[in-house]
């Protein structure tokens, strides 16, 4: 299997606040933007590993700003690690108000998904090269990344997690 | 304002998973059940501050296993500690098969909402009170959790981490 | 096949208003409330047969009050009897404004189920059996307005309806 | 206010049932129908007041035949009397499978809807003149199904009915 | 195979413009009046055929008036002429605003259908009648649309597009 | 008013085709693609204009591969020419099969939108500058598609459409 680049994943979406999309105030809703943002993180992960694929976990998400009914949702994925039958896939999101020509960041996240064979168990994926230096510093945040998400998922012990105890000492 | 119990913020919701629910292999999409976990978080955090609020973050969320079909999505939301503005909610997702009777865990998640004034700016929220030793466990780890939100945000220093780092020494 | 007690059936479901569940002046749109009612109805109906099943009627339904835009929409749904192959089943809906802290009622309906095997056909379901005062009222009422369904259906003469008949002389 | 003839109100529609509108075994949802059901007598309903106008009631609704995937769901509409401020909606539904050149009765129904002034407050709607012996047929039982649905939401004494007394003497 | 009359595939759908289907000043958006108008011709050319059909061209459609919020949809849809195993299908929209009483043309245009047999591939479609001065107008003007459907396609010359060429000389 | 460069109003759109966007062959139906297509030149059109627009007509627009349930609709959308009120959109449409590493031209289309003031009426638009061969080309061809979307409109006669005519002689 061979190695794949980071920008043979790249996706870009882009998506228009129609107002079922928005809560009470005029506001895209969370769980609106995570819907669109698991299918733009699904399509990179598909690029990655040619196989279908499905959500593992969330990173830890947090909403800057709210992006406003009649705005424009834009949404690049790009994966950002893959391990043995994994890939972490790097999204951001941002706001764009045509008629006022402001640009603004709505959030920054890592979502990780399985690659599946015909019996849906996990597969293993093609490496993953970085290519840019931002890709470099994403792809050596990946792991402290997993060992949090074991940690929290219970699947790690906290002592165990070298790369998160390094940032704490 | 007076304080509020966690009972009063418990909120259920059960969803069947229907055709466009589900990705090419049959399991509901993550993004479709991230909708429905934002839905009923932002009603539990309604519940409690009788305030309009939003989605500001999602805590590290893993799917352990994918709901089919046909199955039953049964949620449980409930408010899990309260800070000035914002409260942090506690969500637990089984799947149900009805036709072979096995009800399985689909993921538990921490979602954190801020409650907005007329203007569109945050708003104190009542205090809570943990009524069971389970809520009173979840509301002890909460502190940690927002710590780990504030540093993955940068907004707070990992050497300022306090509840953090205990947990790595 | 073990009788099944009402509780086993019970179903809670939880939707908030957006707004493209409305109509024009910002109520929730009967229909789409029926769209809600049938899953809660079905959900209850298969938790008591463990089968496939599908609506079969709707009995006369009263819509008290409108929901509005943003408010909750609290369904609750559990099986009032079980006849050989069709399950009654009783909803109560309300309207809850988390904002102006009111909740109201909006209507109560009785939906009929069937539960059907391999093949599509008709299928025996568990005996019932209600649980509090309330239940045994409701049960008690279900031949009536089974009686008042075949009539309308034309399955069944006006003169044959002795349930019915008690009722207006 | 000039009364309006039943043909003036009349409408149709055609859905064709997509899989999104279908339950586990590729049949048309009940919710689903009772959504476009309503759409199309809100329709009718607006023609003959030409105002605003919410569904206040369904009557006994009973499903003959559940319409498959792929097929077309036929409705038509039509006001069939109108009282003070509210209006009664006769629907028919088939289904068709172009495939095999089958049409099929689905259901028959009666829905009531109120009209509304500015103030969201019933106001007066047009008389009501039926066109066909059919037509004077379901009108004449229409008072018989209003004192069914004022009973049966307890609005009206049972031994006030006479119309529906008549029916079991 | 039977030929068949333009009337055997005549369609009528009618839709309410709800909140979702609006851009942000209150209109019908284009893509999702096209939705409807897509389905509308598949079910008129379903009834020419009797075979599953799929959408093939769209030809130059033209918006003249703008339907708003709240207002009826009403779509037309007739076979207009059939080739060896293609059908054109004639649209018609109009909007009507009950309320005030008024009725304004929003666009008209032609559609082309595949029939398709079991493996995908194109199958023969039964000849087709005009019945109306108007049908057979439309009818005889098909020749020099499908000669500009061809030539747009790159799959006809300009100078062997005789109907059109008569069109400008 | 400064005019503005084709690449500032490049849009890209990804989507999934999920089960409920299919027709009862598995298949993208054409009227859903139609939807997102005009949601990705809407997005180009108020890039170019910074201005609420509209959908004024959709050029003849050819289906030549259907796309499959699971694979990826990807969109291109960019403004090819600008006229004084209104901007002409090109949009390239292809499917992607990720499993089996295949992508394919699903269409290409011309969309017009016109741009609106507070008043919904047409307002002037930036002139365009195309920036490679290929756009212009697309440009130069602008002029003979907007008099065919006129004379089809009955808006100019046929022999004053001289960019038309020289396609023919």
């Amino acid at each position: 299997m061979e190695a794949k680049k980071a920008s043979e994943s790249f996706t870009i979406m882009n998506e228009m606040v129609l107002p079922n999309d928005t809560n009470t105030f005029g506001n895209l809703m969370g769980g609106r933007l995570m819907y669109w943002m698991d299918i733009a993180a699904g399509i990179a992960a598909a690029k990655h590993c040619n196989s279908p694929c499905m959500t593992a976990s969330v990173d830890n998400l947090s909403f800057k700003n709210s992006i406003k009914l009649g705005n424009i949702v834009h949404i690049e994925a790009i994966v950002s690690r893959a391990f043995t039958t994994s890939m972490e896939i790097h999204l951001k999101v941002w706001g764009e108000d045509l008629l006022r020509k402001t640009k603004y960041e709505s959030n920054e996240a890592y979502l990780t998904f399985v690659a599946l064979d015909e019996n849906n168990k996990p597969k293993p994926v093609p490496a993953f090269i970085p290519e840019t230096d931002e890709q470099q510093r994403v792809y050596d945040g990946a792991l402290r990344r997993r060992q949090l998400r074991l940690v929290l998922a219970g699947k790690m012990k906290a002592h165990d997690a070298t790369e998160l105890k390094a940032l704490f000492s």
